[in-house]
């Protein structure tokens, strides 16, 4: 039998009438003759309160403990959902992720997947299982212990399984129908998205568009796993949703797919900083180990042996970065006049494949900003991603105004 | 190092605070220079939502996938005491059952423990830890599936784990502070016990004193374990509680030693029915199989080849027994004239091992009650018990009556 594997998130598997309304979308699946995996988060929220618990009795908690304790709510749903499965004749089992098993690094709490053997799993379909419900999120390390996957990691059990056992499909059920080209709450011609290319999934999810977690995208891109997005909300047909896939599958494509945004960011700048080769690498390591997550990095021009280093980093790592670069003055590893801070910047990109043979994009982004009167910050680009920082008050009439010069409301 | 094995119920760790008061009870033990075993169960109310949702859910379950779903809570307790033991700077690590392995039979729901190989967690003492935390109440089946030891399991692996590692003592912190020598809540003059015999606590545990999970003390009189029951919400010295030993370690004791009572039992009458060899099997078989747990059992002297049968069971049982032996009846299995049910009454015992040498006991006891205007309508004994039923109504001044006249508010 074909296998198909089903991913339902936390918000699918909230209550038990919605583990009943999966189990549905699940028998749907059996009786059309798939042999189904279905990888299950925590009943929403759930998670939260263990990490919350953990946070209150350990601040620098043991990773190991950490991953015991949070891994326990995917246990709970996967029996459940068993359970809701049986009640409906089919023949279903759980599975705990060390009973699988999913083999992972030893990086607590941001572990990786090594391996899914599928003997197991394929042993107990050949005698007449039909459904295999696995616990998401969670496997075990090479010391026996249990692991976890970082948030969302649930979706990267997905679409593993689906490389291990060569599905046909990996089916991902969310809160949202698709993949669309912009937030529909941020701009209300916002189009789903029938097929998006697994590289622009990648720039869209890590550009924090929260569909799916991006390390599902790199492993589905990866072992060109077909993933699908969609709603467990609605009734569904075959062609529901978003495919993510190999930009061959995707016949017509406009130039850019999708405008991205990020609200909360800050912009600092390093004033007048000695410059010297080397300096640049002092400072990012500087604000790495004081934990701050820089995304786009400006050098400007040096001028009489001093420069200005300009970065973005999420609003709240400010504080972080302040204090991680005045450590670095102190500890005479750089040496700068002034730090200045800009709260109010929002990042917006545009997206696409079509850029890679399309010039002028760029151009025309600037054209159409600059037209709206919105000053830009800072620009990088990447060969399908064009991202540039504004003020955030912009940031909404920014993002309305690409969609519309790029016309992402039309179908390609 | 000596190994000590410490259990904490649900009450006792039912809050981030409590457990961090649990941890510091383990802290004292480990300054003394124990290597410790610490059994956690879950959080008070967790498990009973879980049982809660597999319920509603599957009313049939599947025992495999509700052991999956229900031993869920103690991993969490797991993990949380292990961090806060490591906040007090005491090595500490958690175990579910799987890891350790504690091997159980394959009986979903009702499992015993079969083996626990102590190389594991002592190969890690061995190394420098000081507390291993495991998660009760589970363990994994040979075919590799969780399983549950009923419910109180806590209790069955904490006195398992002490004989697997022949602890120096297994002592059961709960929300009472010892055994007495009937319930307080009905005897204001009833005593705390220093000690008691196995044999006493294991009729008073199946009496319905719900201190201890009565596979616990047939383990632990096995395995010659000493068990202490003591409260985790007071401070506590070296003898404090009730310890629960061999009756040669009881220097003094009274004839009787305590006295149970179980409240909501029914008595139930076949009358008139059909005699011939045999027919006590097919009455019991019935009831058996209808699932009714009877306790006592009398047969009337018979009369004309008919007799009357009485027992009792739990007054919730009793529709079910109804239907049970109608069935019985419409089978052709047994023949009766009428059942009658009797719903209003109570089970009151005497239990003490000095009853072996002590005659006059039985005596006495129904002396007392006769005393008090109180009709004995039922009659059982053991070696080491005399359990009576009587009206419910006079279930408090029994227990009053027969505590006093035994004088059990003295210490022997």
């Amino acid at each position: 039998m074909p296998v198909l594997v089903m991913k339902f998130g936390g918000t699918s598997v909230a209550t038990l009438d919605r583990i009943r309304r999966a189990a549905k979308r699940v028998g749907v699946e059996v009786a059309k003759g798939y042999d189904v995996i279905v990888i299950v988060s925590a009943m929403s929220g759930k998670t939260n309160e263990l990490v919350g618990w953990v946070n209150e009795t350990s601040p620098m908690y043991d990773a190991r403990e950490y991953d015991a304790v949070v891994s326990s709510g995917e246990n709970v749903t996967a029996g459940l959902m068993a359970l809701t499965l049986q009640e409906m004749d089919i023949p279903a089992r759980s599975w705990q992720g060390w009973q699988v098993p999913v083999r992972t690094t030893s990086a607590h709490a941001s572990a990786r997947i090594e391996e899914i053997p599928p003997a197991n799993i394929m042993g107990r379909f050949a005698d007449g299982m039909k459904v295999a419900v696995v616990a998401g999120f969670q496997g075990v390390s090479p010391e026996g212990r249990i692991t976890t996957l970082g948030r969302g990691g649930s979706d990267t059990t997905a679409v593993a399984f689906a490389a291990a056992f060569e599905a046909v499909r990996c089916d991902i059920y969310t809160d949202v129908d698709g993949v669309y080209t912009t937030d529909p709450r941020v701009e209300s011609k916002a189009r789903k998205l029938d097929r998006i290319a697994f590289e622009e999934m990648l720039e869209l999810a890590s550009l924090g568009a929260k569909v799916l977690q991006t390390r599902s995208v790199e492993l589905a891109m990866r072992y060109k796993v077909k993933l699908r997005v969609l709603s467990s909300f609605e009734e569904q047909s075959d062609d529901a949703g978003t495919l993510v896939c190999d930009e061959e599958e995707i016949m017509e494509s406009n130039v850019v797919s999708g405008v991205a945004f990020s609200r909360d960011e800050a912009k600092m700048t390093l004033v007048s900083v000695a410059d010297r080769p080397g300096i640049a690498a002092a400072i990012f390591t500087a604000l790495s180990e004081g934990g701050v997550n820089v995304d786009m990095i400006v050098q400007n021009i040096s001028e009489e042996g001093r420069t200005d280093m300009t970065w973005s980093c999420p609003v709240d790592q400010v504080m972080r970065a302040e204090k991680s670069v005045e450590k670095a003055q102190s500890d005479g590893v750089i040496n700068y006049h002034e730090l200045i801070a800009d709260r109010e910047v929002a990042k917006v990109s545009v997206v696409g494949i079509g850029m890679r043979s399309h010039t002028g994009v760029a151009a025309k982004m600037f054209q159409v900003l600059s037209g709206e009167g919105i000053n830009i910050k800072v620009i990088t680009t990447s060969e399908i991603k064009i991202s540039v920082l504004i003020d955030r008050k912009y940031m909404e009439l920014a993002v309305q105004a690409l969609h519309d010069a790029f016309e992402l409301h039309k179908p390609a």
